[in-house]
């Protein structure tokens, strides 16, 4: 028997009709069309709201669920989501604007991020958001500058435990770091913090994130949980809520098997009930970004050259990685794997060729994908990048070699 | 006998004052003041003349110089330097706006990039600047574009050798490639470019870049010229130039030395004599980006908050991998490694303790230095990142988490 070659995760958001994707119901070279240049991005309405409904239903009743909009910032997104969600985290003043023009409460939006200017933090508390203060320092800064405003300012403790989310594609805790504050030197800075004119309101534990391991996941949600009541006990009162952060994945390259989200639901369901029954007035947040929305974008450009170079075919494309850097394995990946591609117009072709994908930026760097089965492509054909949705456009050097910004839509 | 530890190359052209670096004669904190906020790129109009009068001393007399606008568009980077150099190269048409704009003539600019659209051909062929043509399919969308126009636009043949550029940091030649055209399948299509109405102006011939190793350039060097000797022979007409590429590496990390100019210098003045002869109306052209700018350039972020992690210190400061994203090591490397840092208004201070510098964003990728020796800094201390002038503002992704796009001033 020989081993298989391990293949994408089936997508299933983007139905062919006509030999040609779809989104949000219009097939690609249409969008193309309406969008009026390529490369642009293409996030589906129904695709998040779909996701947002099957968290509800397969999570445990009473769970809160945030949007983290560092995933994706996009005001029309943001405005999708906010209705539908129980709050907003943000990582910048930037994108707290867009969070409060969204309509979104102020309590029920949460400002992380280790390095917030005092300009930052006078944002933050003349808003009236809730500040998770990622170290004593910051505290102290939060403290005067309330004073300064007269106001007392929502404040949440965040924590980097003692402990890790195994299998991560990102880690955020455990071991020294600059996110949050040591679970150990809790005692004397929440001891501090009661002596503030801050108003506690509850912890926010994170541990890691793109995470596709069901056990990783529950040993580090049982783990933050008991890291929780452990530190409830400690507090200045009793937490309004406690983050437990989110580390949720979603299958990027092959060989990555979608998260049975079902079975994430079934363990919290599991957990939840001790701290449900310790601290029966604190709301349980679950905070996930790329969850919501990766798997509902699509990144498309255009063929503008085929070339034959030493026997290889190059669709050499008018995107690249300034518009998609973590597609072109350039954003903290070790080795490059390709994200799902296609083309997106010839969907009822047959896969007879093998061909790299690049950009059209004058760097070996810019490749969308790296020898590929696919139909014969030509000039004027769409490569559709999947799992584009979060940390796409906005985690990209837009100005790398001085190329119009693309195009976002919401369809 | 122990092996020591590798130390970066020394910085020179940011001399210490009263124990701060200064930028153009100007002490790091009163720059500060000056620009407004943190963080901010500034070059340096000193060094950058500097190193061009270099450039002129020690390459042979006659060769011409061409500045890559890639490495930084800055429009008054571009400024300063056009009347400086022989001529400028531009990667896109957001590049030739700024290269026209700074009154280069169009016939000294010169536009590369695999993926031109029919949009970017024909702004070009009107502005009249030389296009580097990446393949015959191209050759044939600008005659089509050409004859619309009713212009004879000057084209370049950008020629994928048959041999690269050893021990680069990017190699642009050799084995399949999406750049150029395959030196293989020159006759045929030197031969189609004969009968098109275009005016051929020379061959355009790049193997790498970022190269620290004389004898793998002088290597390619003469590879280079040979090949165009042959090239020439088949061309519809003495090229006007052979653009021989750049290559020309800087010192980033501990242990890179930087390159000896005189030796290359000399080894070209030993090469060009054979192609000069027999092609004695054709300019050699070296064609560079990194190296004029690149050791002229700083970044300089605050230091916003200071922890002490598990024993661990941070200097978490309000810059990262959003403006600086090659210096946090996501940038087509595959080990992070330090550029030279410093704080910039302690360097009279002694080295006392070892620190991580990071940056403000939610994401473990965001650090700038790793274990660093450096003197004891606290909140409001700049931190200088060195070898910060190319590759740096332009090619990180500035939307990255929704803050104000940092600064850039020439000092």
């Amino acid at each position: 028997m020989t081993k298989s070659k391990p293949v994408h995760a089936p997508i299933e958001g983007f139905p062919v009709e006509e030999g040609e994707i779809t989104v949000g119901g219009m097939p690609v070279s249409r969008l193309a069309r309406r969008v009026g240049s390529t490369p642009f991005f293409a996030y589906s309405r129904d695709l998040i709201t779909q996701r947002i409904a099957k968290m509800r239903r397969e999570l445990p009743d009473g769970l809160h669920i945030h949007y983290a909009m560092k995933a994706n910032p996009m005001p029309a997104v943001v405005q999708h989501i906010a209705p539908q969600v129980d709050g907003l985290d943000v990582a910048s003043v930037g994108e707290m604007q867009v969070a409060l023009n969204a309509g979104m409460a102020p309590e029920l939006i949460s400002f992380a991020g280790p390095g917030k200017t005092n300009e930052e933090l006078s944002a933050a508390i003349a808003a009236g958001v809730v500040i998770n203060m990622e170290s004593a320092g910051e505290m102290r800064r939060i403290a005067a500058e309330a004073k300064v405003q007269g106001l007392c300012p929502k404040v949440a403790v965040r924590v980097n435990p003692d402990f890790e989310l195994k299998s991560s594609g990102m880690k955020m805790g455990g071991g020294p770091k600059q996110f949050g504050i040591d679970a150990e030197q809790m005692p004397e800075v929440l001891a501090e913090l009661a002596n503030l004119e801050l108003d506690f309101v509850g912890f926010h534990i994170f541990s890691g994130s793109q995470n596709l391991k069901i056990e990783a996941l529950r040993e580090a949600q049982e783990k933050t949980i008991d890291l929780a009541l452990r530190l409830s006990d400690l507090a200045p009162k009793e937490p309004k809520f406690v983050n437990i952060g989110g580390g949720l994945g979603i299958p990027y390259f092959p060989g990555d098997v979608p998260l049975d989200l079902p079975a994430v639901g079934a363990g919290l369901a599991e957990i939840l009930p001790k701290i449900n029954k310790e601290l029966p007035n604190t709301d349980i947040v679950i905070e996930l970004g790329r969850y919501f929305v990766g798997e509902a974008g699509v990144y498309v450009a255009k063929v503008v050259d085929r070339k034959v170079s030493r026997g290889q075919v190059f669709l050499v494309t008018d995107g690249g990685l300034h518009h998609q850097l973590a597609a072109s394995g350039n954003f903290g990946q070790i080795i490059r794997k390709n994200y799902p591609v296609a083309i997106g117009n010839k969907m009822s072709a047959p896969q007879e060729e093998v061909a790299d994908i690049v950009g059209c930026l004058c760097t070996p760097l810019d490749r969308l994908g790296d020898k590929m089965e696919l139909p014969k492509a030509d000039v004027g054909d769409l490569v559709v990048v999947f799992q584009s949705g979060a940390y796409g456009l906005s985690a990209s050097p837009t100005a790398f070699l001085g190329h119009p910004v693309p195009a976002e839509v919401l369809v």
